[in-house]
C-alpha cells in the first residue's frame, strides 16, 4: 500500500512523522505535481487540486482531513474513487462549545454586559427564563447530535432537524421539508450544523429565517454556502432578526469591507469553530488505510447522492 | 403558621401570590417596620435589617432567598433561630453556564476573535488543546459540583477543591489545606464557588494565585469578599494573571472609577452569574415551611460554625 499525502495547505512536517509512526511498514510520500505519478493506492486531501485525479490515476480512496466534503463533491471524480470523511476527531465537542458560547452570549445577555463594563454601567437584568430560548439545530449527525445534546444538558428546550428521521436524547427531533416549518416556528436560536450538499446550499434564506421565532439568532458552523447573506443582512436590518454568530462564510477569508464585518448584531469568527485535531486524524485515518488493505469495510465512506 | 415576608429590595407583589397558591391556609403577611409585631413565626428574607429580629421576636426560621448566607451570619443571630438555604432552584446551573461562558472566552480566543473583527482582520489561530487549559473548582458543594461537571462534559481536565474530602465524578479533587498548593499548582483556570466564611474571606490573594499555572485566568462566582482585589490588580499588571472574569466585588455594585472596571484583561458582570428562580424558590421554601410546621427535619439548614 502507497500513501500519498496531497494537502497543499498543510505542511507535510506536521503529518508525516505521525503517519509513519502509525503505518511504518508502508510507503508515505507527499505529492508532487510536476513530478511523475507516484503510483498511490490512497491519499490524504485537503481542498487539492482538480489535477491530483488526473496526475495519480492510481488513487482508489480519498481521505478527507476534515468533516465536510463538499469541495471534494463538487470536484466531480470518476465513481470508483471513495471519498472517506473524517469522522469526529475531536471535532464534535469544539462545535458544541461554539454553539454554547454564541447561545449563551445572547441569552444570558453578555454583550449586553461588555456594553455595559465599557460604559462604566452596573445593570443587572432579570434572571434567563430558558423556556424564552428554544434551540433548534438543523442536521442531527454525529456532530448536531452532539450540539443538541450539550445545549439541552443546560436546561434549554431543544429542538432537532434532520432529512430523515433521527432521535436524539432529551431532543424533540423533527424530519423532512413537511415538518421544517413547525420546527422553525418553536426555533428561537438556529444552530446550523448541515452538510453543504446541492439541497442544503442557500437553504438558510429569507424564506426561512422569516419563520423562526421573535428575537431569533441564527448560529452558522455549517459552511457559508449554507446562507443567503444577502437575505440574512436585509433581515437585520429589519429587525426580523436580533443576532447572528457566524464561523463560516459565503467567500473565505470574509473579504476586507463585507458589511458583515461591521454589523453591529453579527460576531464573525474566522471559521474556527472546530479544527482537526491532528493525533486523532492521524490515528483515525491509519486504522481505515489497514483496514482498506485486508479488503474489509470501513465506515465513513461519503455516498455521493446525499452528499455527507 | 404564620409567614412574613421580610425583603425589603424585593417586591412583595411579585411573591406573595405564588406563596399564598403554595400555602393558601397559612397566613402570609408583609414586614412592616413601623407596625405592631405581627408574631411570625418563620420569615422569607434577603438582606434584612437588623432590626427584623428584634421587632419579630416570635421568628424561629430565616428562609433566605439565595445560596450565600454570609449576610444573614454577618447579623450575629441568636442561637434558637434557624437559617435555612435557599438550595439550587436553578442556580447551579447558571453558575454553570456562567463559568463555561467565561472559561471559553478565554480558552477559545473568542475575546481575540471579537478584536480582530472589530479590527476587520481574519486571522485563525490554531486550535485548542485541552491539556493546556486545567480547569481547578475551589468549593465542591452544589454549585461547584455542577459548575465541575459541565466543565468536564466538555473534555477539559477538572480539578476540584473543598474543606473536607468530596468526590465529584470526572474530577480529580484535593481537600484541606495541605493539599490545596497541589491543586493551585495544576490549575490554570481557576472557579471560586466557595461560600464566604470566616476562614474563606481574602483566601484568593497574592500567595494563593501566584501559585497558578502560567497564563493563569480568575473566574470568580462566588463572593467579593473572598478575593484581595488589590492584590488581583497587581498581579495582572505584572503578567502573572492572563485574565480574570468577575461576577462579585468586595463593593457592589463596583464604585465609578474603580481600576476594574476598566482594566483590559477584566470582564465585570454585575452580579448576575445566577439569581435565584422565583418559581422554583417559593415552591421549595413553601415545601419546607409545611415540614417545620409538622416537626419534620428539613435540609439546607446553616450551621453557623462553618457558615454554610
Amino acid at each position: 500500500m502507497h500513501v500519498l499525502f496531497a494537502c497543499p495547505h498543510n505542511d507535510p512536517a506536521d503529518w508525516l512523522p505521525g503517519l509513519r509512526a502509525e503505518l511504518p511498514d508502508y510507503r508515505i510520500s507527499v505529492w508532487d505535481p510536476s513530478g511523475p505519478p507516484s503510483n498511490a493506492d490512497v491519499a490524504l486531501v485537503w481542498k487539492p487540486p482538480a489535477a491530483l485525479i488526473e496526475h495519480e490515476p492510481n488513487l482508489k480512496a480519498l481521505f478527507n482531513l476534515g468533516a465536510g466534503v463538499d469541495a471534494l463533491l463538487g470536484m466531480d471524480l470518476p465513481p470508483h474513487i471513495q471519498i472517506v470523511r473524517l469522522e469526529d476527531a475531536g471535532m464534535a465537542v469544539q462545535m458544541a462549545e461554539y454553539a454554547l458560547y454564541a447561545l449563551l452570549r445572547a441569552s444570558r445577555g453578555f454583550g449586553r454586559y461588555e456594553q455595559d463594563q465599557a460604559a462604566g454601567r452596573w445593570s443587572p437584568m432579570p434572571g434567563l427564563r430558558r423556556e424564552q430560548w428554544p434551540v433548534g439545530v438543523l442536521g442531527l449527525g454525529e456532530m448536531g447530535g452532539r450540539v443538541a445534546q450539550a445545549i439541552a444538558a443546560f436546561d434549554y428546550p431543544v429542538l432537532g432537524w434532520s432529512r430523515s428521521p433521527r432521535s436524539v436524547e432529551g431532543v424533540r427531533t423533527y424530519a423532512g421539508a413537511d415538518q421544517l416549518p413547525e420546527f422553525l416556528g418553536r426555533t428561537r436560536v438556529l444552530v446550523n450544523v448541515l452538510p453543504l450538499t446541492p439541497e442544503t446550499t442557500g437553504m438558510i434564506d429569507r424564506r426561512m429565517l422569516s419563520q423562526l421565532m421573535p428575537g431569533a439568532h441564527l448560529i452558522n458552523v455549517g459552511r457559508g454556502g449554507h446562507v443567503n447573506e444577502t437575505d440574512l443582512l436585509a433581515l437585520l436590518d429589519e429587525g426580523k432578526l436580533e443576532g447572528a454568530t457566524l464561523d463560516v462564510f459565503d467567500v473565505e477569508p470574509l473579504p476586507a469591507g463585507h458589511p458583515l464585518w461591521t454589523h453591529p448584531r453579527v460576531h464573525v469568527t474566522p471559521h474556527i469553530a472546530a479544527s482537526t485535531l491532528r493525533a486523532e486524524a492521524i490515528a483515525q485515518i491509519s486504522a481505515k488505510i489497514r483496514k482498506l488493505a485486508r479488503g474489509e469495510a470501513i465506515s465513513g465512506v461519503v455516498t455521493s447522492q446525499r452528499g455527507y
